[in-house]
């Protein structure tokens, strides 16, 4: 397989024209400690890749039952990787946020408004991925203006990404446990005009709790049936 | 007259139950220097409370002429002081910025995808007034979920900001000066829904360039046939 972009915890890769997503070990973090809103590799912990993708196929699978479009074909956990369609991403990279508590950069921005915790009612909202930037909030006009995304491609993403957001958040629900928030990637379909989901879905894009407890990422998928 | 508020830049007070802004020498700053972005009073200029006002009652006269909403009844520019309908500004306050050139928080955001001084399409967006936590950029969701505007609220005050800062940005080439953009604030007339431009129009809410040189607050007026 031929390396054709490395990431900070991601590798993409290509063989007989399929093309792949290799799980690496790496985590990201903020001066060392792990933090997966972080910017920068805070280390590496063995079978972190795999535990990941782990997650990630698990809920690929039920997004995509679900009948969402996604750019996940098939999952190899031994070998940690994910087989998925081409797809571009919109601008550099887009994070898109589903909140239903109002913790984090959220409560950070707003909380002369907000009290920590109180619920919020599925509220999106978009960031642009620019490590030096700090990951900035924008608008849609923004989005629109820099020519990252159309007013109607970015109405499709919202719903879209409430769509997902519930769809995990009903799973993590029955295994007891709460989303407050969680973030996804999109990107379009080679040679087509369709939004898929991209990425991954694993403890890294979310915050769940247990019984008002935050579960670390790596934890999440003791709590599944996986 | 009795103060009734005491602001930064600006008391209100009230006699016989009319309503007045009294414009103060103090400007805002961040570490001393002046900045009219700033969130704390760097000092003090003798005669900027009545430069400011006479820019104001100019523009706010300009922007009534053009048929636009506003809380201005009339100024005594000589006592500092400029009558006012009452109204009560949308949650603890915003500033709503309309952007011809893409230069200040909006290029130090989105840099990555855009040269700095770029032309921008009248380009708006919301921030909240908070000292604490830098006045943060607000989405039309974002303002909506906190119960401080509502969808057509946030629409109107769009489509007035635009028409505002075309006002000025028309007023101002005119005098041979270029506007790289402009904030205003916007308050409920008070016991009705109508929504009325507020505050001040000075030199301290725009950035404007003569020959592409800045054009410090107080010397706006300089260019300007008052």
């Amino acid at each position: 397989m031929k390396t054709i972009y490395q990431g900070k915890t991601k590798n993409v890769l290509e063989e007989n024209g399929r093309c792949y997503l290799q799980f690496k070990d790496d985590m990201t973090g903020t001066d060392g400690v792990f933090d997966t809103g972080g910017n920068q590799v805070a280390g590496s912990i063995e079978g972190a890749g795999k535990e990941c993708l782990k997650v990630t196929k698990y809920f690929f699978e039920k997004i995509n039952e679900a009948g969402i479009d996604t750019h996940y074909i098939s999952a190899d956990v031994d070998n940690n990787l994910m087989e998925v369609k081409r797809a571009k991403v919109f601008g550099k990279g887009l994070e898109v946020i589903t909140r239903f508590k109002a913790v984090g950069s959220f409560y950070k921005r707003y909380g002369l408004y907000i009290e920590e915790g109180a619920d919020l009612p599925e509220y999106t909202e978009f960031t642009l991925k620019d490590d030096g930037r700090d990951d900035p909030l924008i608008t849609k006009d923004g989005l629109a203006i820099l020519g990252i995304l159309t007013a109607e491609e970015y109405d499709k993403i919202v719903e879209m990404n409430k769509k997902i957001a519930n769809v995990v958040k009903d799973i993590l629900a029955e295994c007891g446990l709460d989303l407050y928030d969680i973030k996804f990637e999109y990107g379009k379909l080679e040679g087509s005009n369709e939004i898929v989901l991209i990425d991954e879905v694993s403890g890294g894009n979310m915050r769940a709790y247990k019984d008002g407890e935050y579960v670390k990422p790596l934890d999440v998928s003791k709590y599944l049936n996986i």
